[in-house]
Order: C-alpha cells, then structure tokens, then sequence
C-alpha cells in the first residue's frame, strides 16, 4: 500500500473554530473577574482600524453589542474575501446578551451580523433603512426566524440594566443614530459616525439639542467617531454636491452622464436623480449593490423617483446619451464592478465612449488611489470625459472635520472621553481635540480591541484583555485561513512551488520512479529547461548521498532534497520557491 | 523506468530572452521603413505611466536614447523586484546607436541602464552627479568597460546629425538637464523632469533664458514632463521646506530629530544639515540608499557638511536627544526600510520612543498611501511625535504644476506638443493646457509605447509600432517572469494549491501508490481532515470511471480528475485552489 509523507515538520497546532477555541489572534485568555458594579465597555473592532465596529457594553449580568460591521482584507491577506471580528467573547457570553443595538447600515458596521447570528440568535435593533439592509442579508446567509426590531430615532431600547436611546445624526446613508447609553453609573454616548450638516438632504439636522441635553444633565463618557480627525474645520454638507451636479448637469447638454458613487449613499443618488428629472434624463442603474439599495431606497421610501424616470438598463438603447443617466457602481475601482468593467470595454449594456461624461462621485478609500486611477486613465483612453478627484464638489465626506468633532465634545461635556473609529493617528489627533477642549488628560483614553474598558462614576482604567482579533472569511470558510496559510500564499506569490516527486521501492528504499519537478509560478519552463534539468542533477545527488549515508528516513532524505534544492535554486536565480518534496511508496 | 507527465496542455510558446526573441509586451512586429527625411521620436517607456522613461531619436541613419529608467511592480506583479523597458528596438539597432543621454539621475531615468549596457556598450552622456550614481549601479552590475562621458549644462553633444544641448532645470535633484535636440529639420525640446524654483538651495535658477532663445529662434516640437498637469498653480519652492524645517528645529529642542525623505534628494538632506548645524546638533544617516547618496552627494561636492557634523549611526548612544538628527529612508513605508524598521523596534541602532520627533518628509506615491499610514499608526503606538501629510509644509513636489507648465509652453513656442512622463491623465491634462495656450489641437499628440512619432518640418502623425512593452525582473532573472507565470502567481496567492500524487503500474494500469493529497496555502489542514479524506474519496471515483471507461490516457485522467476534484471543493469552500494532478509510473 501506498503512504504519503511531506517534508514540513507538523503544523503548529491552533485553534480555528469559532467559538471559544477559534480565535486568529494573538491568546488572550486571562479574563478579569465581572465586578458587579462596574461597566465594562470592550471593542472588539474599530480601534486602530477603519472597520469591523463592535462594541460590547457590559454591567452586572447584562451585556450589549452596539454595531458588528466587516472590514475589507488588506494587501497581506490574498483570496480572503472578508474580515469580521473575532466575537469569541460574545459567543460564550450568549446567555447574557440582551440585544444587538445598529447606529447605520453601512458594511463596516452591519457586514459581520449574519455571522454573528449564526452562532447567537439575539434581536437586532435598527433603524428602518438599517434593517432592510440587514434583512437583505440575512436572506443571503439562508438564517431563519432572527428576531429584527425596527426602532426610531428619539425611542428607547431597555435592554437589562440599560435604556438606550436613539439619537438622529447626519451621515452618508440615511437613518444613521448615535446612542445615549443609560447606565445604572451614568451615560453613555456612542455617537456611531456622524457629522453636522445644517443642510441636509431630508432636511433633518442632527439633534444637537438631545447631545445638548445629555450634556447638561451630565455625560459620563464619550465615544466619538475619530475618522476625520485629522481635517481642520467642517464638513461640507451634502447639498454642495447636488449644486455640483446641477452645473455639471447643465453644461452637459449633449452627453450621456454616468455617475458612480456609493451604494449606500441614498441621498447622493436622490441628488443625481433629481438633476435628472430636472433636465429631462430617464435614470438607469448598474451594478448589483446599486441595484439593490436603489430597491431598498424606493420600496422603504427614502428614495424618491418620479414614475417614468427609472428605466431598466436594456432600455438605454431607445434613448439618445442627452436623455439618460446611468447611476452605477465602481467608484472605488474595484475590479468586478459595474464601471471597472465599463473602463475595460466588458460591461454587457454600457459602451462608454466619445460623448460619455463620467463623474467619479466619491473620494479613493485609502489603498484604492491606484485603482480608481487606473479607471480614470482607462476610461478617457475610451474619449469619455471624466470628472474625478477634486476637480469639482461632487464628493463630499460623511464623517465630522475637526470643528464638529469639538462641537460634540463641547455640547456633550463627557468626564470621559474615548476616541473610537479611527487608525492610531486618528485616536490621538482626536485625543489632542478633546484636551484642546479642557478635558483632563487623565481622563482621556486610548485604548485597543480587546481591551477591557472599565467604569465607575469617577474612574476610567483598563483592565484585562478578552479573546479578540481578525477572523477571515475566504469562500465559505470562516477562519479556515490563518496566519499560516496566508504565509504559504504570501510565499506562494513572489516565488511560485517546485514541487518533486518520486516513488521508492518500500523494501529496498531504492527510487524506482522519478525523481521527477513540476513548477508553478517559478519560471517559464520552456525558457528554463537547463534550469529544471540541473535541478533534477541536484536532487539525484541529495538522494544518492542519503543512500550512500544509508539514511532511509524519509523526513531526512526530504529536508536533504529541499536544502540543496532551494540553495542551487537561489545560487542560480536569487528566488526562494516553495520546494515541496513528495516521496510515494510501492 | 519512471515518466511524468503533469496535466495541464503544453503552454503556449512564447518568445522570453532579452533582444528580437525576449519581449513580453505583445507581438508588434510590423515595423515601418525608416524614411531618411524624417525623425523618428519612439517612446519605449514613460508614457501612460510615470516610471521607465526611455525614449528614441532617429534620423536616417543615425539613433540616440534619452534616458533607460525602471519603474516599480504594481500589486499584480507578485514577487517582482523592478520592471524595465523591452529594449529590443535599441538592441536590434545597434550598430546605429551614437550613444544615451540622462537627464537626472533618479531611478525611473537611469534604473534600467545597466541592463541595456549588458546588450549594448554605447557612450553614455550625463551630468556629474548623475554618472556618480549611475557608476555606483554599473559597478554592483559587474559591468565593466562602459563609457561615460561627464557633460555640464550648456554644452552640446554631438550624436551623428544629432546635437544636443543640455539646459539646466530645477528638479528634486541636483543638476538636471532639458535636452534641445538639433535635428536635420528643426529643434525638439525634450524637458526631462523640471519645476521652476525661482530660490533654488544652489541658488541656480531653471535657464528660463535659453528656453526662451530656443523659442524664439523656432521649436519643432516639446516633450514635456506631465506628473503634475492636474495640478493648478506653482509649485512651491524647496526653499520653503527649509523654513518649516527651521520652525519645526526649533520648537523641539529636548527632542531626537529623526528625517525621513528621497535619498537622491540631495537639496532638502542639504537644509536638513543647515538646520542641524544652526541647532547644535550631530546628524547620523540610516538606510544603505540614504547612506550611499550622502557619500556620493559629499565626494562631488553636492551636499556640504562642515566637519564634525556628519557621525556614525554606532555614535548615537554618545549624544542625548536634543543633540541629533537621524537622516533616514523609508519615507515610502518600504517593509525593509529603515523607518519601517524603527517603527517595528527592529532597527538595529535606533530605538524609537518618547520624545523622538519624526518628520516624513515626503508624499505618498500613489499607491503607498496605506503603508505610510501604517508607519505612521506605529511610530505613534511607540510613543513618538509624528509630522506627516500636510500638516506642516515638509515636502514640496520636484515637478511643475500648470502654469509652469504653460510657462515653458509659452516660451518655447513649439510647433508641434508631446507631453510625456505621466498617465493618460496627466496627459490628456497637459495636451488641455497646451491648446488653452493656443497650439493647434491637430499639432498636439498623445501616444503610447512603441508607438513611432513621425515629423517633418511641417508635419507630425504615427507611423506604426516597434518592438516594446515591459520587462518583468524578478531576481537574476531578466523576462523569464512572463504573464503566464503571473497568473499562477496569483492563483497561487488567492487559493492555493492542492497537489495530487499517484503512481501507476505501467504495465495493467492499476494504481499502486496513492492517490494522495498535498496542499499549501488552500485551508487550514488540521482543521479541514474531513474535507480532504472527502476529496481523495473523489479522485478514487474519478480513477474508477476512467478504468472502467478504459481511458489509459495520462491527459484525460489528469483531466477527469481536476474536473471532479475542483468542482467538488468549489462546492464545499466556495474555492478554486489550483489542482496539480501528477501521476508516476514504475
């Protein structure tokens, strides 16, 4: 019979379920004690991120979570789809939990839910645009009787000892709230993402005077969204967009105009698609997330469309470009997108050409400069005429510039204060608001995901860590890809696999077939054939000097193959493949 | 006796050594007849991109090159150290070459000359800075016997009908030349890299008057430099950097100064001096590239450091704080560099900490963006102050922003405009500002690589492709990473790879050793047991149905077996690892 042995030493054994044994991260095990009459608030994403928010809120025997949102995986993390916070915590805490709490339906604070919910069916309470597009969701993942409560700006959600309260902001997806956490030691305020826009598109501005009130009454901390922190003064507001529009829209009479922006940002397609009705454009829409929210958007009514306006993309033919406007995806360049695939000449209905006015309504995310580059520069090769980057205001941020950060500080008035929603540089720019705004620096925290947040009425430590960190999600896998195997792709990436194989003759050890090579992303082999023949030369050496040495073991005789194989191979093009050594048996 | 054969079809032939039979870019093969009345002007690099410039005169019989620049892999290029010009048009012509021209001496202008100098050996002109560091890159390639000319600004070059004249320009590097290129039928103006600096820090301002004298007397047609074409205004003078620098000195005197910047930019390493020396305090250098350019910079003359200024990076523990600057590279976020490598606590001299002020003084190149932050983010968690982005002015760009670049239209006053040295952006931006300048839209070319600009005195059109495209290096290897190893790479990298080994008896057939399974890089292998037990129950069956079809064909059981083994694990992970069927025979 056969047998199969390869020459790494065994894999170091690590947990990779989720659940209590299925973490990613570093262990972090030693748990602190519940004291009984503390709050414990505990990130499990967000911090030292833009991503992945989850917060749990913790007071004697009741537990919350405000938000559970994904991250988008990095550069480092090849063929990983999503990254959604490690909520061990959570999971073994189960019986506790009373609720899940949403501020807004964006992905980094919604995306993680489904996989949450998998594991703990609890009631998710949202707002109404938030819940659609939670509902949409959980319809994917195939999940089944999940408890989702619809609750309204101004209500308040008892959930054990707490009562939160919902509190209106402006962000870029309608139906966004900040929480005011009530505690048996006082008040809590998450304001989730938020700025100030005295000119919104629905025409309601953030309620400062409930922040006003909690301010007066007294807050006891303060975790604000730090994303912005780095930006002097204030955010422009929405409508400056739709102003934008309307001259470009003008001096566009003869073009068709194909506007990308972000899916979620309802009141930006309300602006697109009220120029369009203003000069007389029907509106068709492109890309699968576009598709979906503008359903949502309509159905749920913070969408509104005229009749006869919307048209299906097939229908763009029968227009002329003056008498259209194609809202799509692809903003940030992303490769399967509806406009990236516009730029390539592969989009099924829509051949952008000469005559195509494309506006790029939305910044790059930090990482997609390059990408929405590429985009641009393929999409005027095509003679389309783009507007991106700062050429006009047709983008603006959805998150607080430094003035509105200390506006909220100001108003709130917190005896502590949390900078949350932000990379490092982002946390202490908005730690140094906050001091600027005379809170004392003692009590102001930076803290980590995992980190446990620890309250009384006059104190704010640290104390402890939980089990927390990064899942992936790759396919249908959830945590089946760690640091291990992103190693062997990493290495798989710059340097390709040579793997060798031969069979021995299980009584004499003789080989009695191969040694032979195959190569994958190495060299090109009809141009390297020397190469591989020498190759194959050296491994014919290693093995004979193990018959010679009379080593049989198998282990030996490969680590013998894979070090001289891997010396001659750097020796000769300064390149480390992954030498994979297979000896099979007869 | 054993065989092997792996399952994929032969690949496609695909000619991959440097010279007529090496190019990766696609087959151009069709080139036209060189008429003797004409100048040919062939970009093998620099356009649609900003990296491997390399340009071609021509003229009946005779050729010169301006410039042999690299450009650095994007994120598809896994595993790839630098990418340089297909200069088989240059090697194919040879014996016409009179010799190359440099302009500067930054990377993406003399990056790939030591790889052109291995297949041609032609005089190479330059200014003394710039043969300093290009004598430094021929002597680590081993190259010996090349022949560089040292040229100053303001002398002519003589190549065959060609002269060529080297104007001085400001750029972010000492001594950077224009070319006006004489030709049989009128000048061409060939900017190079060029900014306006009207406060130079070696005081030698842009020779706007020569310029101005070549326009007068009449210009064919101006290249142009486009990075900054999208940029409206002046760009601002490195003077300024200087001042900031002084500002920034002098608020932090109980603080270590450590610099991050471009090493090949001598001018601001030069005001960092100045400021250390007016502040008492030692400048120590960290990073073999800023290392190497300060030896270099201090031998010619560039960079002036009075005695005792300059110690070793090993002195630094003799000096307390507020009596050093560290001058490092890694302004990038470049994983090995010496910043990253301070911000990881892996710098061997240099503990970053409390009290340590960094300043990066630089901006990202699009698509670092990320790993800046990212340096950023860790120098903070150390405890250090960090100056970054636009928080103070600590960086100026080296190239013009518009109405520079209208100024040098404006006064060269050429026939015909090329712009060059940037993405389809920039240029479509830079052919804008020419025709607001009044050059006849029909005098005004964008073209691509390869492509052969044909002029006369009076005419200018395309005039078919030449050989061209890019040349991936990855190791000692020169284009033997084409695009079909690429995309192995990244399969690899996304999914992984699964190899399945068995042995047959060559004489009935019968399977005696395996099937078995190897992955890297696909799942977790403790955790995914069950998943490959099930998949090698599949490749069994697979084997079955072929013997009882009675297929003995290598090929199509490989085949069979890919088939079902992808389709099945598709199915169960939502993957596509790359299956690598081999099969022995004894």
């Amino acid at each position: 019979m056969a047998q199969l042995n390869t020459s790494r030493a065994p894999r170091q054994t690590k947990a990779r379920s989720f659940g209590p044994a299925r973490k990613t991260g570093a262990a972090r095990v030693a748990e602190p004690e519940i004291a009984a009459d503390k709050l414990r608030i505990i990130p499990l994403g967000g911090i030292e991120e833009i991503g992945k928010n989850c917060t749990v809120y913790e007071f004697g025997d009741d537990l919350f979570i405000v938000d559970c949102g994904l991250s988008f995986p990095d550069d480092d993390m090849p063929g990983v789809d999503i990254v959604i916070p490690d909520m061990t915590y959570i999971v073994k805490n189960k019986d506790r939990i009373r609720g899940i709490v949403i501020t807004h339906g964006h992905e980094d604070h919604i995306g993680a839910l489904p996989y949450l919910l998998k594991e703990v069916n609890i009631p998710v309470y949202a707002t109404r645009l938030s819940l659609g597009l939670i509902a949409g969701k959980i319809k994917e993942h195939g999940l089944k009787h999940i408890k989702l409560k619809e609750v309204r700006p101004g209500s308040v959600i008892v959930l054990g000892c707490f009562k939160v309260e919902l509190i209106h902001v402006n962000h870029s997806i309608p139906d966004a709230v900040s929480l005011a956490i009530k505690t048996p030691i006082g008040t809590v305020i998450q304001t989730g993402d938020f700025k100030i826009d005295s000119t919104p598109i629905d025409d309601k501005i953030i309620d400062l005077a409930r922040f006003s009130e909690y301010g007066k009454k007294g807050v006891l901390a303060l975790l604000s969204d730090s994303t912005n922190a780095n930006r002097p003064g204030y955010t422009v507001s929405e409508r400056k967009v739709g102003e934008s529009f309307s001259s470009i829209f003008k001096g566009a009479s003869n073009s068709r105009i194909i506007v990308a922006s972000f899916s979620s940002n309802i009141h930006r397609i309300q602006q697109i698609v009220d120029e369009a009705v203003r000069y007389g454009r029907k509106v068709a829409v492109s890309g699968r997330s576009m598709i979906n929210v503008v359903s949502i958007g309509v159905e749920l009514g913070y969408l509104k469309i005229p009749e006869g306006v919307l048209i299906d993309i097939d229908m763009i033919r029968r227009y002329t470009p003056e008498q259209l406007v194609i809202i799509t995806t692809g903003s940030q360049g992303e490769p399967l997108s509806a406009l990236h695939r516009m730029a390539h000449s592969d989009h099924r209905k829509v051949n952008v050409g000469k005559g195509d006015l494309i506006i790029i309504s939305a910044s790059p995310i930090p990482g997609n400069e390059k990408s929405v580059s590429k985009v641009v520069n393929e999409l005027l090769k095509l003679g389309a005429e783009v507007i991106y980057e700062k050429m006009y205001d047709v983008h603006v941020s959805g998150h607080a510039c430094q003035e509105e950060l200390k506006l909220m500080i100001g108003i709130t008035n917190p005896k502590f204060f949390i900078p949350v929603h932000g990379e490092q540089m982002h946390l202490r720019k908005h730690a140094g608001l906050a001091e600027s705004m005379g809170i004392d620096k003692k009590n102001i925290l930076i803290t980590e995901i995992g980190r446990v947040i620890e309250l009384t009425e006059d104190t704010i430590k640290t104390a402890g860590m939980v089990q927390s960190g990064r899942i992936l999600v790759d396919g249908l896998g959830v945590g089946d890809v760690g640091s291990i195997v992103l190693r062997d792709r990493k290495h798989l990436a710059e340097d390709g696999i040579i793997v060798v194989v031969m069979t021995t003759d299980g009584s004499t050890g003789e080989v009695v077939a191969g040694p032979d090579i195959v190569s994958r992303g190495f060299v090109y082999v009809r141009e390297s054939e020397k190469l591989l023949i020498d190759a194959k030369k050296i491994i014919i050496d290693a093995l004979a000097t193990c018959s010679e040495n009379g080593n049989r073991d198998w282990n030996t005789i490969k680590g013998k193959v894979r070090d001289d194989l891997s010396k001659f191979l750097y020796e000769k093009t300064r390149r480390s493949p992954m030498v994979l050594p297979i000896i099979m048996e007869v």
